[in-house]
Parts: C-alpha cells; structure tokens; sequence
C-alpha cells in the first residue's frame, strides 16, 4: 500500500539519515521524500510517500514518534489534508504540433519556464492526480527529462 | 557555504539512507532535499541543498559519484539549471487586511488553495528567491505554518 506520512523534526545531524535507515528496516520502499524548512528555523518539515505493508508502516510512525529528535508524525492518508506537488518537464517540441502542446500546458495551467531549439521546459504544481495527468498527457510528444518534488502538504482548515 | 547537489540513482533499497549518511559523514548540514520520480520509473532524482565546507562538499561529491547506485551527481550551483521550489503557507486572515494580502499573493503569483475561518493557505512556485521573498512578505500576518519542497531543478537548453 501507498501512504504518506509527514513529520516535524528537530534540526539536528543524522535526522534524515535517522528516518530513512527507519523506513530500510522495515523494507517500505520511499517513492518521493521532501525535506525543507518550517515557519521555525529549527525545526524541518520531511514529508514521504512510501510504499510497503500497512503493518509496516504503522510500525514505523510509531518507531519515528518514539526518536527525540521527532516532534510530531501526521498519516496524511488518514487525515484531511491539502497536498501538492511540483513537477519540471522537458517535453521535445515538434514545429508541427506545438500549438497542440501549448493546449496541453494551458489545460494543466503549466507555465514555460525554458525553451531550447528543440525542448520546451514546464513547471505545473497540483495534487498527485493533475501531476501524473500533466505527464500522461506529455508522453506521446517525448518526455526528455523530469524531475518531481515529491508532496507536500499542510493541513486544511485553521488548524 | 551553500550548495545544490543533483544526483540520479538507481532505484534500489538503501539510496537515501546512503546519501544522508555520507552528507553526515563530512559535517554538511542539509538544507533541504527533494527525491521524486523521473522519466525513468527504475531512476529517482535527488535533490539537496547543503551548507558545508567546499572541500567537504567536493568530496561528498566524488564519493557519491563512485557509489554504484548513483548514476550521475551534478553542482547546480556550477551549471546552468532552471531551479524551482514549491511552498505552501497557511497564513492568518485579518478582516481589516484582506486586501493588502491578496495583492501580496497577486504580486508573487501565489494561488488560494484552502481557506479557513481565521487562515488562508496558497501555494506558490517559484527560483528560491521568489519563495523567501513571498515569507518574508507574509510573515508580519503572522505564518501559522508553512512548508517547503526543497529546491528541483532541470538544465537548460535542450541537453
């Protein structure tokens, strides 16, 4: 099963390396993992989406609530949250169907933020569905490189 | 100092847990770090912004680079890359500065992704300048919270 889970850790040395060594042991495979800065300077926000048994997992965020240098871990599976992801893509340009192109982009709101003699390069942030859609759609015309943040999220309403 | 390090590998159990160690082995702080997809399903990107020694860097560098798993690393501080960063930040709603906030999200180009009775949450992308500008823009609403997707990035031009 796919989950995501996110958590709030203290800035210190090895947290990372900490968390993925957690997720190793339990054989859950990371798909996507985003790590940066909070509204406070000395706490992270890592958020993953792994993929393993549901067991598996449970032991896990219990594992990673249990570390010190953890302050809080959210399933953002089982909660209500808003979740984004920002995806780069360099797509080749055919003369004869750029015009057809520039639908795709404006269909999935992509802006251009590149442009070589033969690539056009797009950035699109959406939920996970309108990320794999934009890349779906980008296929037939030649996907040249790509490279995705990995979600993020942060809870609905005030809280 | 800080710096941008690129790294493609091979999909294999490990990887992170791998990276992060030797980041920590030479002292470097990771900044923020972004592992996702790419248009190879058995190849992930990673991305990680680190604040180190040069030295040290330089040498995370080469022992990375003779990891069998990883494939390619780049210094995106050394090349020429379209570098984008995705943030969403929940930010206090004060009645009486509505609209002086919705033009500050006009400004950056942020968009409204939630709403709550005393918050609103956008979502923004956007160089690494763009998205501290905004913070710092928002803080005096007051952030209630905020999170970051480190920075991605993709190399100009058509290559």
């Amino acid at each position: 099963m796919k989950r995501t889970i996110s958590a709030l850790a203290r800035n210190e040395p090895g947290v990372l390396a900490k968390m993925a060594g957690e997720f190793g042991r339990y054989a859950a495979n990371i798909l996507s993992l985003a790590a940066g800065e909070t509204e406070n300077p000395e706490v992270s926000r890592i958020v993953a989406c792994i993929e393993g048994d549901d067991a598996a997992i449970d032991a896990i965020t219990r594992h990673l609530e249990a570390l010190d240098t953890i302050i809080q871990v959210d399933d953002l599976s089982r909660n209500d949250f808003v979740d984004r992801e920002l995806v780069l893509v360099k797509v080749e340009m055919d003369p004869a169907r750029t015009a057809q192109l520039m639908q795709v982009f404006e269909v999935f709101r992509a802006s251009v933020v590149g442009m070589g003699r033969e690539t056009i390069t797009v950035e699109m942030a959406g939920d996970q569905g309108r990320v794999e859609g934009l890349i779906h759609m980008l296929k037939p015309y030649g996907i040249k490189s790509l490279c995705r943040s990995g979600m993020i999220a942060l809870k609905r309403g005030d809280e």
